[in-house]
């Protein structure tokens, strides 16, 4: 049910996401659906948001870490959430934007799991840029710049169904960086 | 009924835009809606994404038309986007990524004005940066960042529900634009 849950909350946001669509797709008894999750809709929702937001986290940290160097950790990065969208022929976008998007769901606790994601995402990639000798205050805005310009370059991309807009934002972000990290002392 | 229909869209997104809702806000009779609008949600989606996306590309061309160079114009475009955003308390976003996220719609019409709304706000930018005399396949490159890096920038600022993200993202696409302007021939 989970698993269902975040599928539509990806490629239908938080609206679409109704209970009757997770049943239906899940093949599970309401009576299951309330036994498992007394919190109806929310709950499983927060559920869904809260492990694909473990699962990106986890890839971003790896992706960085095994990177010779922030540009090319951004632009694998970049390059994975490129991939992953084709893969479900751009059905499955970002999970936290949906969320915000149809920000009148009322819910704070998912509100709040939507902003500790993307604080927890910049704080990773400001740390990287950090650590390659980039002043603290520089590679804290470039890491929002990487984010807010991924989580555009998707919708992009989801509307024109081509990665390509995916490509050409990680450049200027790559240049961005690149350009900052000349600028700088060397890695500390 | 459009303007309740565009705000719906701009804080609820598209399946959160019911014709319960829509009637509801509106004070119409059921009757009026299908004798005005005989197609439904889906035409009445379309009129209001249509006179959203008018209203933007109109304010877009105006202030760059009235800014001294790309990066006023760029600033000062952000600059009403967080305005916009702070003066609904958040809720009121842009109008074409709630319809590209609820992507399953299954409306092509309407995906097809979403796409032709991004690529004239890019097209737009782009003609600026030229004018200013950047290399084009530069200009468009800058165009699809600042574009992208505002749609995810605005998001960010609602999950925090304040216009620091903006700023911010602001701050580095002007650079950005900055330093390659700086190594272009100049205005042509």
């Amino acid at each position: 049910m989970i698993a269902v849950t975040s599928d539509l909350l990806r490629s239908r946001g938080f609206h679409g996401t109704s209970l009757k669509a997770i049943l239906g797709a899940s093949g599970a008894p309401r009576g299951s659906l309330y036994y498992y999750f007394p919190g109806g809709k929310e709950e499983l929702v927060l559920e869904a948001l809260l492990g694909e937001v473990r699962r990106i986290t986890r890839g971003l940290s790896e992706i960085l870490r095994s990177a010779p160097d922030p540009v090319a950790g951004v632009r694998a990065y970049y390059g994975a959430a490129a991939r992953e969208l084709e893969e479900s022929e751009f059905h499955l976008g970002c999970p936290v934007a949906p969320v915000i998007l149809d920000a009148l769901s009322g819910s704070d606790t998912l509100e709040e799991a939507c902003r500790d994601a993307l604080a927890e995402w910049e704080e990773i990639l400001g740390r990287n840029f950090d650590r390659a000798g980039m002043a603290p205050e520089r590679a804290a805005s470039l890491a929002a710049l990487a984010v807010s310009a991924l989580e555009g370059a998707m919708l992009v991309a989801r509307a024109h169904r081509e990665t390509t807009p995916i490509d050409v934002v990680a450049g200027e972000v790559c240049t961005a960086i690149e350009s900052a990290l000349d600028g700088a002392p060397g890695p500390v």
